[in-house]
């Protein structure tokens, strides 16, 4: 048995009758392989004491570390806790850092303590308690000989905050043996089988210590290379002399050398630039100024939107002609390139994107059909506008549409 | 054991790599639980011969239905096929009508076919052939005793298309099921623990054949109830009286008696009523547009949105008065209010959602802090405003005041 294997199992109904998806695994998964360990398999169990159970006897017959999400609610149906206790041989005890915690958080939140929040401080006598920074139900984490269970909420942002905060940080400290080093390159322009195709040679020569993954999404393919040794030094050497080669393969192709997200990389740009931007969007409906305002900080440079979705507001709010809109349609370079100034002018900034297009399902013709989208950003001195044509999907639409502003900003941006 | 149970082991490293995130697994739960099926577990296992035979005789312990998808396809890294052959203690041979199956596919897709394609012709000698009618993949069906065993395409829509088409079909032609049953309502203005002890007795009343399942989500908590029976009318009378007994409890806080969207209830209350609505952001920087317009067909309701980060956009775009700006400053109900209004009459729609606040992680003070969010809903008759607060984290946050201003949105709508 490998010394960094996890089992994930993922506790919940709503999870076996198809009414949520289990994100919550894909997630960790992802978190884990970039620390370095290797998910062996991930299970979905109801929340039934005997499933429980089962589930972590099969891990742990197989794997050092299990990781629990869901049924640690304070209602009836959440069953992981009572089962922990059970399987455990423990009892709930009354943790009074544990209730200090919630009390804290509901006086935030203004809200009233009542009997079943309380029985959230009840915790199994053996396990080591890791606060919930989002919530009530506490960080459960047992030691069992050489193994470690942890047990932690299924709501998404409450299990990821104590995964990045806690638990992978003492995991790395209790079960890590090697350097493991991972770089990752951003690249677009080019499909993910022609990437594979350009790259092969470079690819089949990578030493043995080193493994390269491809993450497409969307309109861009991150290339993960994870490398493994003994000794921190020579392993980055390595990476690097790798990533200079492909530097000289694909050249501009390559937009980051880190794994950072479009918006952040967007973000540094306009600061470092101190240029101001705003957005005037039709089909994407607002998504790229929340794309945009998901960055702390993004007051400094993002001064508004304007969302147009109805013609007459593309007039009124961004100065777009009656005219040109009555012979050429929303749809159309004139019309994007009159948002994107319009947004500038009216904004007061040093940039603007726009976007219109048909997002879809309906409302397509033969020759603007669904996925037809205009993208036009406009400088002082340049304005650039490009036609992409998209799928059937309308938030993946929306989605792509966002993507590509961001993309062609970027290059604007940078020269 | 009950008869009707499912197990559902999906294959492939990608999944627990967490480069994708496993969307077939809840799509064949959801489809399974409609037909009267339960899905016992769900697994996730590597393209492995070993994990992917220990999962089989894992899921066959228990249940009498075992549906797999992945690692069928043509390439080196798929190894379900053979693994399959040497659980079943059989081996591959060719077929010719799945050749041909896959000679049609190729020649309307103008494809060569080549000699990894050619494999997928070759089947185990007792799996009965569904073909797959969007892929080269076929569906291998497996009688083993009284037992069923289903190994499917990866790829969602051919995966989805042979369950539709055939496997469910044939599923329940074999399997007598009971009937099962779902309702959900979705209920707000209370937190998980506070409902679970208001709805305690009834809860604990509740019929054997009828279980309960909290999915709180932000602000708003799904009651799912689940019934199993053996006819369908009986059961459905029984959990609709179920629902008449939380009504009477609960009254106006369930505000949806269906799986239904939050921002899909507002559409259909919006088309319902002829109203326009256009918004207002400031913290929300275009979340709630975004929101909105992520429902096909929202141009009937929804003419625009200003989201106006900057203070002097405030001023210039929604007509918020200097003075009070200065003196109250943008986080209060004052500019709020003006920010609804002047949504408003400059959007010329009947309705407007406005959102001021500090979203975080930085900017708050001791008077306003991070978390604090001004919310206005605006008509021609009345406007109401409410200051929430929220947490510390950014992105939720922002989700959080939309879920909010949708919820003030829909009690005004609704009276």
């Amino acid at each position: 048995m490998r010394k960094n294997q996890v089992e994930i199992i993922t506790i919940g109904d709503e999870i076996l009758i198809g009414q949520i998806v289990d994100t919550n695994s894909a997630w960790m998964a992802r978190e884990l392989n970039n620390a370095g360990f290797e998910v062996h398999r991930t299970v979905s169990v109801h929340d039934n004491d005997k499933q429980i159970a089962a589930a972590l006897n099969e891990a742990l017959d197989k794997v050092d570390i299990v990781l629990i999400t869901g049924g640690i609610g304070p209602t009836k149906d959440d069953m992981t806790k009572q089962t922990l206790c059970t399987f455990f041989e423990t009892e709930l005890v009354y943790n009074e850092s544990v209730y200090q915690n919630i009390v804290d958080l509901f006086a935030n939140r203004n809200l009233q303590i009542n009997e079943l929040t309380k029985n959230q401080a009840y915790v199994p006598k053996c396990s080591d308690i890791i606060q919930n920074k989002a919530g009530t139900a506490p960080i459960l984490w047992f030691n069992k000989s050489e193994k470690v269970v942890v047990a932690m909420p299924g709501v998404p942002y409450e299990m990821q905050l104590a995964m990045s905060n806690d638990i992978l940080p003492r995991l790395l400290e209790r079960f890590r043996t090697s350097v493991l080093i991972h770089k990752t390159i951003q690249v677009y322009g080019y499909s993910e089988s022609a990437l594979a195709l350009k790259i092969a040679d470079w690819e089949n020569a990578l030493p043995q210590n080193i493994r390269l993954a491809y993450l497409p999404n969307l309109a861009v393919i991150k290339l993960r290379l994870s490398g493994v040794s003994d000794e921190a030094s020579g392993l980055e050497f390595t990476l690097n002399r790798q990533i200079e080669s492909l530097k000289e393969m694909l050249g501009s192709a390559i937009f980051a050398y880190e794994d950072v997200s479009m918006e952040q990389l967007i973000a540094d740009l306009l600061s470092d630039q101190h240029k101001t931007i705003a957005t005037a969007e039709s089909c994407t409906g607002g998504y790229v100024a929340h794309r945009i305002t998901a960055i702390p900080g993004s007051s400094r440079y993002f001064r508004g939107a304007v969302t147009a979705y109805s013609n007459d507001l593309k007039i009124s709010l961004l100065g777009v002609d009656r005219n040109d809109l009555e012979h050429e349609g929303a749809v159309s370079k004139t019309i994007v390139e009159q948002m994107a100034k319009g947004a500038r002018t009216y904004l007061k900034t040093d940039i603007a994107i726009a976007t219109s297009g048909i997002a879809g399902p309906d409302g397509g013709t033969d020759e603007k059909p669904v996925g037809s989208v205009w993208i036009s950003v406009s400088t002082k001195n340049e304005t650039r506008s490009r036609l992409f044509r998209f799928g059937n999907i309308r938030n993946i639409n929306i989605q792509r549409a966002t993507q590509a502003a961001f993309l062609m900003l970027r290059e604007m941006l940078v020269r």
